[in-house]
C-alpha cells in the first residue's frame, strides 16, 4: 500500500478498514493516506472521512453520497479523485491487469454527456463537503515496458481537456498508479524510476501543452518497486527426493507465506544461504530441482525449475525479491504458523511481525 | 482433513503442527488421527508421536529414522503406513493431482530391490519402535468417475503381492486416500459414496483373490466431499457496476475467504437470499454479471459469469458450497478480516470462528 507524492514525500494507499487501522496504529499521518478500492464499505468510508485522510479514491460513483453525508456529519469537506479505466490492456498476467474498459475498477474513460464519469462529476460539484481534486488511473502490474502508460496518459489527457470544455472540470491532481516492473531474477535489476517517470511526466506535459491545459499535480503508486527487492524468505529444508525427472526440495513453508507462484506462476529465484556463490546443482539424473512448499497440494511450488547450489535436509534457503505481496496475502493454510517478519537495518534486526504460534491457530475457535 | 475409517468411525488426517494442535485442543482422539505432510519437521514427528496419534503417513523414507528415534524415547511402537504414488495421472486440476510418479508426495510404487519403497520396508522392518503397517495413496482432488481409482488399485493391488513375495511385507492396511468430486451446482448433487467406493472395493477384492492375497483393511480419506456441500458464504452486495459487456456484483470479501476460484478456477453458484426463486437477471445491456471480490486485484472474482437473482447495494448473496478449502486457506490479503464460522444444525446457530476484529490484524506487529 505505499506510495510517492514526490513533494510531499511518503503517502499511503489503502483499500479497507484494516489497513486504514494498520497505518493509523503505526502513527502514519492521515493526510497522507488516500483510501482506495473497487467495493468500500460503508463504515470503510465513515472511517476514512472521519480520521480525516488526505483523499478518497471514488471507484463508484454511489460512494459520492456516503462520502458526502459523513463529511458532513464531521464538518469537513472531503478531497477526492475518480478513478478511471483507460481503455488500456497491459501486458501483464490478466489477474493484474487493471485498466482494460471492463475491469471491476473505476469508471469508463468517457467524456460523453450522461456517462458515468460526467454524471459522478456533476454529482460532486453540487456536494458541498466533497471537493474532487482530479482523476486517478492504475493500468496494472509488473508492468517492463513504458507503453502502457504512455497510451494511458494519451487518452487520459485528452479525457482532462474533453471535461475541461464540457464541465469546466480542472484535474488539479492526476494519480497515475503504479505497476513498475519489480526484480524477478537478481541478475536484471528493475529499471530506475526514471525510465518509467521520465516517459510518463514527458507524456503527460506534451499533452497537456498539445491542449492548452493545467499540467495536474502528478501522484505514483510505485509500491511493490519499492518493497519487493528488500525481502527474503529463509526456508530450511526438510528433505530432499530424487526421482527419475525431477529433484524436490521440501522446505517449511510454500502457499501459505507466499501464494504468488500458485496464483500467478510468479518466479523467484533461491540460494543456499552458506554457498551463495557455490555450484548449481545438476543432480546426476539430469532431472531438473523443484523447490516445493509444505501444503498438502501439488501445487504448492516455490520455484519449478530452481537454480542452485546442491543442499540436504537442515539447510536454509533464501528466496530473494519476497518484500512485496506475500506477508500480505499469507494464510494459516494446513494451520501453518506464519512466519516472523524482520527487519534488518545497519546490521540491526528488529522483529516487526511476530511468528505466530499455535495459539493463534486455535484463537477465537471456541470448542 | 477429515477423513473416515468404516469400521473405527470417523478419524483425521493432520499435516502440521497446527492441525495437530487443533485436533488435539478439540478432544479428538489421538489414536483416530493420522500424520500426512511430504515435508514433515522433526518438531512435527516427535509432537506426532508423543501424542500418541494411530498412524504416521511416511512421505519420505529418512522419516523412519526420526521417528524410531522418538518413539524410542517414549517406549512406544509407532504404526507407520508409507505413502506410495501409484503413476496415475488424475483427470483434475493440475495443482490437486496428487498420485503421478513425479508428485511431489509419497515413493514411486516401485517393487524392484534397491528401489526407495523397498529400502524403506526394509528399513522400517529393522527399527524395534516402527510398525509399518500397510500403504497409501491419493490419486488427486475432485474426481467424478472411478476410473482413476480402479487404475491405482490394479497397480497397487500389483505392489502389494510383488512386496508380499519379495520381501515378506503384508499390506494389512490400504489407505485409498480421497478426491471424491464434491458439488459444484447444487442442482447436480454429488455422487453417493457408494459410486466410489462399489468400485474400489470391487477391485481391490477382486485383485487379492486374483493375487491371493489378503485384502487388507481399507481407510478412505473423502474429506471435502462430506464437508464441502455443508457450507454457504454469506457476502453483502456494496455495489453493482454495469458496464458495455459485464456487470460486475462487489461484495464484501472475496479471495480473502476464498481464493480458490483464482487459484484454480473453481466454480461456484449464488443466490440472493431473500429471492432465491426468483428470476434470473440478465442485465438489459446483454452482458454477463460477474461476482467480485474486494482485493485489489482484477483476479479476485468470485463468479466470472454468474446466474442469480437482481441484486442491488446492500443484498445478501450466498454462495453455496464453501464447505472445504474456504475456512483453510483463507488470509487477511488487504487486511480483510476473516468472517466468522457459523455451525447451524435444527435450527440452533453456534459460532465456531469468531469474526476477526481490527485487534487481529496488527496482533505481533510491534510498532
Amino acid at each position: 500500500m505505499a506510495r510517492l507524492i514526490a513533494d510531499e514525500g511518503l503517502g499511503l494507499d489503502v483499500v479497507s478498514l484494516g489497513e486504514l487501522h494498520t497505518a493509523l496504529s503505526a502513527g502514519f499521518p492521515p493526510e497522507h493516506i488516500e483510501m482506495n478500492g473497487n467495493a468500500k464499505s460503508q463504515a470503510e468510508i465513515e472511517s476514512a472521512v472521519k480520521s480525516g485522510v488526505g483523499r478518497i479514491i471514488v471507484d463508484h460513483p454511489d460512494e459520492l453520497a456516503t462520502i458526502e453525508r459523513y463529511a458532513g456529519e464531521a464538518g469537513v469537506i472531503q478531497r477526492v479523485m475518480i478513478r478511471v479505466a483507460p481503455g488500456v490492456d497491459a501486458h501483464t498476467h490478466k489477474y493484474i491487469a487493471t485498466g482494460s474498459t471492463d475491469s471491476k475498477f473505476g469508471v469508463p474513460a468517457d467524456s460523453r454527456e450522461g456517462s458515468m464519469l460526467t454524471e459522478a462529476i456533476r454529482t460532486a460539484a453540487a456536494l458541498p463537503h466533497v471537493d474532487m481534486t482530479g482523476l486517478h488511473f492504475h493500468v496494472g502490474s509488473q508492468l517492463f515496458d513504458t507503453d502502457d502508460y504512455t497510451k494511458s496518459i494519451a487518452v487520459i489527457v485528452r479525457l482532462m481537456k474533453e471535461l475541461n470544455d464540457s464541465l469546466g472540470f480542472v484535474t488539479h491532481e492526476l494519480n497515475m498508479g503504479g505497476g513498475f516492473g519489480a526484480v524477478i531474477n537478481p541478475a536484471v535489476p528493475a529499471m530506475k524510476s526514471e525510465y518509467y517517470t521520465d516517459a510518463m511526466m514527458t507524456a503527460l506535459a506534451d499533452g497537456c501543452r498539445t491542449y492548452n491545459i493545467e499540467i495536474p499535480r502528478a501522484i505514483l503508486e510505485p509500491g511493490r518497486w519499492i518493497i519487493s527487492e528488500s525481502g527474503i524468505t529463509l526456508y530450511t529444508v526438510e528433505n530432499v527426493r530424487t526421482l527419475p525427472e525431477v529433484t524436490y526440495v521440501a522446505v517449511d513453508g510454500g502457499m501459505a507465506d507466499n501464494p504468488r507462484v500458485a496464483l500467478y506462476q510468479a518466479e523467484y529465484n533461491a540460494v543456499k544461504v552458506d554457498d551463495v556463490n557455490g555450484e548449481i546443482w545438476h543432480p546426476s539424473n539430469g532431472g531438473k530441482v523443484s523447490i516445493v512448499g509444505k501444503c498438502c497440494e501439488s501445487g504448492d511450488i516455490l520455484i519449478d525449475d530452481a537454480e542452485i547450489q546442491k543442499v540436504s535436509a537442515g539447510d536454509i534457503i533464501a528466496l530473494y525479491n519476497t518484500g512485496a505481496y506475500t506477508f500480505s496475502m499469507s494464510s494459516n493454510y494446513n494451520c501453518l504458523m506464519r512466519p516472523a517478519v524482520v527487519f534488518v537495518e545497519d546490521g540491526e534486526a528488529r522483529v516487526v511481525a511476530e511468528r505466530q504460534t499455535l495459539d493463534d491457530i486455535i484463537r477465537g475457535q471456541p470448542v
